[in-house]
């Protein structure tokens, strides 16, 4: 029987390798992707076009407005910060982190996974070079998965539950964009800028822009997105 | 400055009560309701007639298609069980069990609690005359508290994180009742049923009707609400 596996596909850099670890493993993967709000359409066109490329066995799009909420730059309007540096980026939580969007998101792939029977989960979280956010943390994925156990059926009838497995949350992006390259990742694909322009083009200075950036320069590798500078 | 809640507002007894107990406690109450695909619009014309009645600040409805999972008599084509003895529903989970369907609703609670600077949520969870859901116990809902800790700003801010309310969790259906009814809930506005028929009147027989029933006979008061039978 082939093992499954539900990914959280943002059509960024991160969420793409995992695809391929995953699928290197031998897992089937389903891919989840969220219209929330976001700017633009930009990230849910990757996401499908990597979906497409990587030939992953079910892509589905959830819509849900957090918009409802507000408050953060990502779904309201609030100015994108620009230029940051990394220092800066690891001393405080920025604006453009969503309230709760991780457990959301993980809990949409939990009711997923459920449903599959998959026991497996796939974020492309990364607790090295990252923005800050608290939900990018090893020990919040963690708690989640002792919650997931408590939470549902499978957990209940086997006492094991479902896995939250992060393959990258230790990796450098220099490491993950070597990785990603090995196991035949197209990053031209991939988009993974907080503030792009009406084209979808990267502004090559937000913190997710800047991060990327230093990751491919790291690796020695080069980019194959365009940037607006 | 006054105190905010959010609370679940699913239109039932529960959660009714549990919005007059936040309003005891002098909280500004915030109601969270979801519209995920159920059969008919009735539980959230309930919730809604409850919202009004009850004089909350606000009511926010969201919109989630958990039917692109399926999985569950409530969200699928499945029939929903009828008849069940109160031993029956405790020896297992149910087919009306919405996979991670709290966890997904506490998630969207936390997003709009920290939104909102509110340091309370209150979900009207169960453990004694409930349907057999694993996502209903105690020991989920402080392991969802303890990951809401580490997920969030304010958990990281301030080391405490949204407390989860769960006032009603080790009360049986009848005492609810009772004290629902001292705090002036009009139960006439709520539903409970799983299955009604297309003008929104109760079975009488899934698993949370008999409940309800048997709750109300236990308190040796009326249920003001219509029976098919």
């Amino acid at each position: 029987m082939t093992k499954k596996a539900v990914i959280l596909l943002s059509g960024g850099l991160d969420s793409s390798t995992c695809v391929a670890i995953a699928k290197s493993q031998d897992f089937d993967v389903y891919g989840l992707s969220f219209r929330y709000g976001q700017r633009g359409s930009y990230e849910l066109d990757a996401a499908a076009a990597v979906a497409k490329a990587m030939h992953i066995k079910k892509h589905v799009i959830i819509d849900i407005d957090l918009r409802a909420f507000g408050g953060s730059a990502l779904t309201a309007d609030i100015d994108v910060p620009k230029g940051r540096t990394t220092d800066e980026m690891e001393d405080e939580i920025p604006v453009t982190y969503v309230p709760a969007r991780n457990t959301i998101f993980l809990s949409f792939a939990l009711a997923y996974a459920e449903t599959l029977q998959s026991d497996d989960i796939f974020i492309g979280v990364n607790a090295l070079d990252y923005s800050g956010y608290p939900d990018c943390r090893p020990e919040y994925i963690a708690s989640f998965q002792d919650m997931a156990r408590l939470a549902t059926k499978i957990g209940v009838e086997n006492d094991q539950g479902v896995r939250i497995n992060t393959p990258l949350i230790d990796m450098t992006k220099a490491e993950i964009i070597k990785l990603g390259l090995k196991l035949g990742v197209d990053y031209a694909l991939t988009t993974s800028c907080y503030d792009p322009d009406e084209a979808g083009v990267a502004c090559g200075e937000c913190d997710s822009c800047l991060l990327r950036l230093k990751g491919f320069e790291q690796a020695d590798k080069h980019d194959p997105i365009r940037y607006q500078t």
